[in-house]
């Protein structure tokens, strides 16, 4: 979980290049996407270069998660949306960000993700297997 | 926080409707969707009725995003996809569930959310200072 010059959000983190911060704390950033899909489309951002959500520790997601509260709050409160979206999937940046944003009731998100994606053919049985074999 | 007969989520935390289970303790159920969009896709819900991610407290979304870990983390071991998707809304069941779901470069999710609502013309510089002036 080093800095790194290539990375945008590391830059940003760092001070090297702006941003629309509207929030900060010494671990996390919450920042106004600047090509937003809403009025209030927010991205939060751990400082540290972190790629995955799921490589951090429980204690580092609670105040991750916490921050993402904060932000959609806001977002509720200020601009009182149907719904605060989170998003995460990670393919334009590889450094971890969760995407915060407003919804409405029957818009283009109604049944996501199977409204982008289709329904999936699968075995159920088999995928319950596989999954439940990885228990601790 | 109380269970209610007509939220579907909470029979299948109250064991009154059958689920397909990969995960559970005594806060947190990990289910796969039926109506998967993907092979792996599978949803994390809290046994209370919980409605909004954004109405629990910091040590209570560490627990939920920790059992989101896990089930992201059974979901990369297994089906080795390129990404593990995190999906909130809350449109169709008003008890709070976590989708996580495989997603593939390229496939229709890449630039989500703006690929799904597409760009909006938002004035930045007051949409900043709405959001900064609820900083607590």
């Amino acid at each position: 979980m080093t800095q790194t010059d290539d990375c945008i959000l590391c830059r940003i983190a760092a001070g090297t290049l702006p941003a629309r911060k509207i929030y900060e704390d010494s671990e996390f950033l919450g920042l106004l996407d600047v090509t937003p899909c809403a009025e209030g489309h927010c991205l939060v951002v751990p400082k540290a270069h972190v790629v995955r959500f799921y490589d951090l520790d429980e204690a580092t997601l609670g105040r991750l998660f916490g921050v993402v509260r904060v932000v959609a709050q806001k977002i509720k409160q200020t601009l009182q949306p149907d719904f605060v979206c989170v998003f995460i999937r990670g393919g334009r940046i590889s450094h971890l960000h969760v995407a915060v944003f407003p919804s409405q009731q029957n818009d283009a998100l109604s049944g996501f993700p199977q409204s982008s994606l289709g329904e999936a053919a699968v075995d159920l049985d088999a995928v319950q297997a596989k999954l439940i074999l990885l228990e601790e």
